[in-house]
């Protein structure tokens, strides 16, 4: 599995839509290369999918919302795909239970992908032959399956990630280990001042998709505030455990230190409570990586923090989470470069990297690497409305107990962020690559 | 029981620090007085607390924070209290398990009056006792004490509701019905032009009091916006449901809609959810009070409903819930006399009542009858701290996964509201007097 | 609390019918007189029922199978007892659901006792008046009666145990203990030749009265066993646990295992589980009793022992349970004083007593003291059939994963037991008087 | 998939234990065959397993209890499977968490297959190498592995039927549908004088290979009793349901009820509770069968019964369920032919059959088609001693809550049943291949 691989360069022939589209859909595609079908079965909990349910939803959807009503005599693949394969539309009908994804082992992987290739062929002879006048709806909604498929390409990583780490054999998604020599930087702190600033997607800056929640933009005020240089590393989280970190209530919220009484009887009696993915072997901690079980790194970036750990550790630390307007204020103040040079998706790292210099000015490891948890809840934003018709269940029915992340991460596409995007998650959900830059009050 | 009895009058020759301890101490017991020993035993969920706890915790808060620190000689009414009778400080030491508050048969009911009466004196006498220079210590420990007894007061009152309401038999809390001659009132709607205000507790007008996170004052930027003249109404909810308010998933969020199956699985089958405390007999309504079963009102503000049922009966009425800076602002703009008009515990009605006369160009019932609903997460203010020392375990750690409520209830003391009061609850949450006031954009 | 409460006389110019229903109610009725309103109030699990439940539902029993039948007009003391009061009998309608029975507070016990009085009155004017032609079928329902109030008698006592055992002040039922000089006694081992013999009810043997679960009386064929002289002791449990007895799944049936994982993850880490009612203070074992928390004396017999402990126990110890057709050989090969002798409610000990003096030739508390569990399964006799009508329903329906146990207990009123009597409960079940006899081949 | 294909001959110039041994490890692979490896993956609850899992337990256990007790220089195919593929043997050591087989995507299918076939290899070299001295011990050993392999062999096919039955594309594992023409016969009764019976395994009728739990041999006492002629069908089921059946309490165990009231709770509202299996589609009823999804034939005995259904059904027909007591003495007096003429798992039918032709004085369907519950508990009979060392873990621990089925099935290998073969499962199993045959006293 190599980054060439994932950046897979589409017919040049077709149009500018046609060779995204192209593009991306392959992306998905060379991402399963290292799994086997069986593989590509597993489903380790309600909350994430088989590899083979994504590659298939992502097929139903351009299916459901582009072929449907853009392809003249339109026919489906598989009549039942329409309930196998819906996600949570309940505008399209029926859906298969979550829970049981993973109980569908027909259709094989091999016919999958023969569904991907079919709905692909024929995506691309509509783009081909739909009119001038048709056009504009047509590319939106392909956008929008392309910023779907995108979506997916990361949740398929996070989930083979969580369900390998079942096997007690620890098997690797990919071989090569991407740490190489590393040179630990301190942490610096950089000031913002804040004021009554515009906060949203802005075309201008921004490109030329959002989703709807990152709408309308509108003012905000804003304290000043300062954010860290970098991200929270494994070396903090082994000090803020060896100050009984997991084991002192105050520094935890309500909810956070029920969560850790519920997660420490379930485990061994005796045993500290550990993050996500680390293991204690005859006193060494090690870190089951989707390159196979690892010696923790110091230098490393703390991941699969849920937010109740976040939260935790920053009070310890004696500061606190940015807002997600700190966060997006800080980011449009970062040069042009540092969007484009993040470790995302298609570095094939497959995992947060240590920074490796010091930073220039401005805050390091902003996009890419991790999502950094902010103390914002996913609300709608004043005057938000969700997009009409079917896709407006995309958003805004998931506003409620969710915090937001900003900025990317290692599992993330590079052309999938910007910095008005709002990633949101439940405070106890560890399983993405989600981890902790801190902020405090001037 | 009587407002009169609710309204104690305190001793005239006591300090008005005294006085106003005694007046308040006198209240909770008055609101016990319709209850038997037995009545008071009762724990109907894990979140709610047998009223006999109520007293017995109340008094523990006394003992600990104010005795323990200011009376010479210090001895324990009983030690095993102190455990027995802790609610949620890991600060204090060892606590009993909350789901477990119903199966203390010993202390009875006596012994814990005993327990209050002996506090009381004690605490009078510490009163007259402490000298100048630790009389603003003191001072600043009882008012605190005094705000937590009101809140448990209204708990005590949702607390016995939900515990009467699952004896077959409906007993009532207390006979008389308020429920007078009713004049529907339309809905109007009251317009504020928002821009950069200050939001948050302001001694100039909200008094000597506030908990720590009404806490500090702070800018926010608040679109223009208007809100509903009343609450909404049972006649409104029954037009909700006769529109297949329930069945409806587009018109919940994700989490509510789960919720509503979840509560339409465990009920009979084939049977609509209803709001709780709702009865079909012979397909007409009835609503347990605490005035025993009776035949719902139509004109009357509907409650106990949860966030998800407000949230989706705004989304069905094509408006919202409002923010809690626009709630508050509102507030703000409210005559002084609205404030102490409100209906709240000492009205001795024990529900919420129909707006009976036209607004006066204000929007009536936003102090007192219910809590109301606002699309905001309970978290820190900008800026906020937590107080120091072990009252710190107050309020900040439970800042996630709940929103905000505002205005007070018919359960809640008069003294106890101002506009920078922050109420909160998860949003499945439906045992407060709790209801729906509407707003949108302009 | 005395025997002699324990021990009512009757009005002796009473039938001897009336005598034993007027003697019988009243014993239930001295139970409680150690018990406040809210002590009998208590539920402290969905198995256990409140003392005032038991009082209620007792009462009802004569009301809806006695008063309805017989008396002339009858007239409910009240409608919703029907619904509140029944246990578990489908054919007499609704019931109220049984983990909710500790949320009845009203009707007050006080009013509860009224329901008791005026409905045993009635009953005795209903003996009274009966005519001879229906006289022997009102005789049986009371004789049913009658067992029932015995057979709840018991349950009251170990109802109130458990749920005064949640208090961390661990409260008494009774003040005096029954613990006076103790003689230990080894285990000898009773030989018995076993073959071809009749099981089950026997009238010339066993008395007037046998539930439908005792018959037929019926040939079962029994191979030459031996039991021990007495039941196990405290400190022979001791023995078990110092050689592991709670961490070697070899010594446990696989569902006893899973129970002791479960157990012990629930527990505090790191501790070993103890039996029921077992504390550890400072590396002393204690005990919770009817007499609140004592010292763990290692001559008593070991109580309180679920199946699954008593099966390792047998297992470790080299022998087994013995099957209920040895029990009953063994019972009725003791001399007619034994069981007259045992240790029952009547003592007013509330505990097992040690074994005191040498046995006499014949096994030692083979009745009262303890419930013994058999390795047998509650399963009907060959020839089976239940009693028709309503009391069908008492126990032929339970027959499904229980187990055996014989013997009554130290809470079983002694005119309850009889060598062919079944009690039977789940092999989880500890709040019950069980304990353990060994019996092995021979 | 064929009859041929199971019934594979194996090498001639083999031992005949190396012979048998071949035979039987070649007949579970032939019943994969129609699986993909992803079919072979499912895992649709913790009871059922994988049929890779299946695979290469069955080949760890030959590895574990032979390869490592007799093979020189014996090294593990591979260190992790004696961890990953250990069923519940604690004396073996850890063992991977049951329901979580389904997570393990590696090794793949593949590789178990090589796993078998090298273990095969090895396992004839061994049986080949070893001398006199110890063959009866290795033969022995090997008994128990083959006799194993049959019992997953069954388990493979019901655990795959129930986890394609998640699937709403109703997936055939073998599409040839067995039913011919019909010939419905009516049910008759068959006589048993019963008195002082052997019961358990004799080796004289039984054949050289025994469950410890078969043994020993020993003297029971039956009544006269009758049994049905044939099993239960569909078509009575059917009349059961017209009749309420599953609406009545009185027709079911009190713990056989609360599972109609939580299956139909858990189920749509308001539908009626069906077997296992059973869908309705427009008013009709279909059956989900290992050959798809086919209309429901009511001549065919019905299966996937609980023990529940099975008892209730029983009563509503005036009926019983046999002891297995009854059920051995009415197997051992069939003709030595009936038992080779079953409904086995060679006929590749895998379905249970209707009965074409009148019994010929003798019960029919007694061996084969359906496992037949019995209402005796699965108890160790008398003098039972589990065996010793490794495999002493295969039966005794498990003797609780379950109850005894006998006969085999139309899953079951032919040369695997014998008249005191005891099967056993919980009441409320459905998975199996578990049918009803009435019994009555005389």
């Amino acid at each position: 599995m190599t980054a060439q691989k994932i950046a897979f360069h589409a017919d040049a022939s077709l149009s500018p839509l046609a060779q995204r589209f192209q593009q991306l859909r392959k992306q998905t595609e060379a991402l399963i290369e290292p799994l086997s079908a069986e593989d590509c079965q597993l489903q380790s909990m309600p909350d994430a999918s088989p590899a083979k349910w994504h590659l298939a939803h992502l097929t139903w959807f351009f299916e459901t919302f582009v072929l449907e009503k853009f392809e003249p005599g339109f026919k489906p693949f598989n009549a039942g795909f329409r309930v196998l394969f819906n996600s949570y539309y309940n505008g399209v009908g029926d859906k298969y239970p979550r829970p049981q994804r993973g109980l569908i082992s027909r259709p094989s992987l091999d016919e999958v992908l023969s569904y991907r290739t079919q709905v692909d062929e024929r995506v691309l002879k509509v783009i081909a032959a739909t009119k001038k006048a048709r056009l504009a709806e047509l590319t939106q909604l392909i956008a929008l399956g392309l910023q779907h498929e995108q979506q997916h390409q990361e949740l398929l990583l996070t989930d083979i990630k969580h369900a390998l780490s079942f096997n007690p054999q620890h098997p690797a998604y990919a071989r090569r280990w991407p740490l190489a020599g590393i040179h630990p930087q301190p942490v610096r702190w950089h000031g913002y001042g804040g004021g009554l600033v515009g906060h949203g997607f802005d075309a201008a800056q921004d490109g030329d998709f959002a989703f709807d929640n990152e709408t309308p933009r509108h003012a905000v005020y804003v304290a000043p505030f300062e954010v860290a240089s970098r991200l929270v590393t494994n070396g903090e989280i082994l000090a803020f455990m060896a100050d009984g970190g997991y084991q002192r209530p105050e520094l935890w919220l309500s909810m956070g230190w029920d969560w850790v009484v519920r997660h420490h009887q379930s485990g061994q009696p005796g045993q500290t409570p550990l993050p996500l993915y680390w293991k204690e072997q005859s006193g060494e901690y090690r870190n089951f990586t989707l390159h196979g079980l690892v010696d923790l790194d110091p230098n490393t970036p703390a991941c699969h923090l849920s937010y109740f750990e976040a939260d935790a550790f920053a009070r310890w630390a004696g500061a606190r989470l940015p807002t997600e307007f700190e966060w997006e204020l800080a980011a449009r103040a970062l040069p042009a470069a540092a969007s484009q040079s993040g470790n995302f998706v298609e570095n094939a790292a497959f995992h947060p990297l240590p920074q490796q210099e010091a930073d220039h000015g401005v805050p390091a490891q902003m996009l890419g690497d991790l999502w950094e948890w902010t103390q914002s809840n996913y609300n709608p934003y004043p005057g938000y409305k969700p997009w009409e018709g079917l896709v407006g269940e995309y958003n805004g029915k998931f506003m409620c107990n969710q915090f937001v992340l900003r900025g990317g991460s290692c599992a993330t596409p590079r052309s999938h962020m910007r910095a008005s995007y709002r990633n949101f998650f439940p405070p106890d959900a560890q399983w993405q690559f989600s981890g902790v830059r801190l902020a405090r009050d001037i």
